[in-house]
């Protein structure tokens, strides 16, 4: 029997967001190796025959390296066992699926790609935030840290998404002002997007890191500036229909 | 009995990507509007008591003007039914989720947005190009057309998905050039991404223009530029192998 990995985007923390292909995978994985952003609804519902590794973290909380992830998966597959490897959100968005796919062609493992709905996208939407409206915004950038943020368009109707941003969240908004945003352009933080524990933090690009500070804003959690958050549901309907006048 | 609305992302061309609330949803509902980008496997699955209305052509084929989609949401909501307004992709990304809901809040009809797979990064992802993958690229920029081109990241190293993009592409890869991209920036164009029809057409900034129109692309399609297009299953593995190097 030959042996197969899929590396399956789950989506954020609903599982409803799973797709039917996703589900299927499962249902026929021997192994489903995971990490800490894949909604807990998703594994509660594995089989009780299904082989779970935990690469989220290790009883000491060290995050699992890369290589050594790659190698679980060759080995697993070239053993002839399924292989689901679950990412929240999207395995290509920030996700290293790229590496584990490559590792598993180089080895010579059969291996698939589903795509997920990502966190980039639907966690801003489940604030009320959509990344692109029109008139509001035209289009939209995804960035982890502060790296590539000098070269983002400036303009507050170019919508900026930041993955794993909350740690740099002050330098961030310092470079994003520095660089010609409005101090004023408003931002959102989404904190453990569609889950029951779900909190949403509007502010500006003034004063958005002491907002977050003071109310203590911890991972994971999705930043977005833009002008688009003024539609959040969290704002008054008279914001709201301002945003889009 | 009270009417809902639910703007729901159908996901790329394969229904196997529709997510399960998707599919939850569309089993109850009375009303599907619909447009031409949701996978036609989808629509075909319908129980037959569903009414679906097409919005994506007249049969003149015209677009149904967005104003005129608000309307048909909000009545079907307002006279007790329960409304899937289906979209390719997902609503948030370019398409017009946003102003669906608003017409729907004014209105006072329940309204619930349902992110999808987007086609944004899901449709890269059937040619094998990641959007962001270690090394290669850190952050994506997701636009329509070439209006906001000019302010995007210049390096090749930051990933730019183009969504109706194939009208404007010469001009497009010039400006790209001429704002200080290398000419020899790898382009992928992915036209029916996820159906049985996909077409994979892979060039740089100075030929991909030329070559989409020899080749006849036509919409839709996504446009991917960036070092990630370097990724695409359908060069040589020496290639890809040269693209993490």
């Amino acid at each position: 029997r030959r042996g197969w990995v899929a590396l399956v985007g789950a989506g954020p923390g609903d599982d409803g967001l799973l797709t039917r292909r996703a589900a299927q995978l499962l249902a026929s994985a021997d192994v489903v190796v995971t990490d800490r952003l894949v909604p807990q609804g998703v594994l509660e519902a594995l089989p009780g025959t299904v082989t779970v590794v935990d690469v989220g973290k290790t009883p000491g909380h060290h995050l699992v390296p890369q290589d050594e992830i790659n190698r679980i998966l060759v080995e697993h597959g070239s053993a002839g066992r399924g292989v689901v490897r679950l990412k929240g959100g999207d395995p290509y968005v920030l996700g290293r699926g790229g590496e584990e796919r490559l590792a598993c062609e180089r080895a010579g493992v059969p291996v698939e790609v589903v795509p997920g709905v990502t966190s980039a996208v639907s966690v801003p939407a489940a604030a009320g935030i959509p990344v692109t409206h029109r008139g509001v915004a035209r289009g939209f950038t995804v960035v982890t840290g502060h790296e590539q943020i000098a070269a983002v368009p400036p303009g507050a109707d170019h919508t900026l998404v930041l993955l794993m941003g909350v740690a740099t969240l002050r330098e961030t908004a310092a470079r994003l002002v520095a660089r010609g945003r409005p101090a004023g352009c408003p931002v959102g933080i989404v904190e453990r997007g569609w889950t029951p524990e779900q909190r949403v933090t509007l502010g500006t690009l003034a004063d958005i890191a002491d907002l977050a500070e003071r109310v203590g804003v911890a991972s994971p959690a999705v930043v977005v500036v833009g002008d688009v958050v003024r539609l959040a549901h969290a704002w008054p309907a008279a914001v709201r229909a301002e945003a889009v006048a």
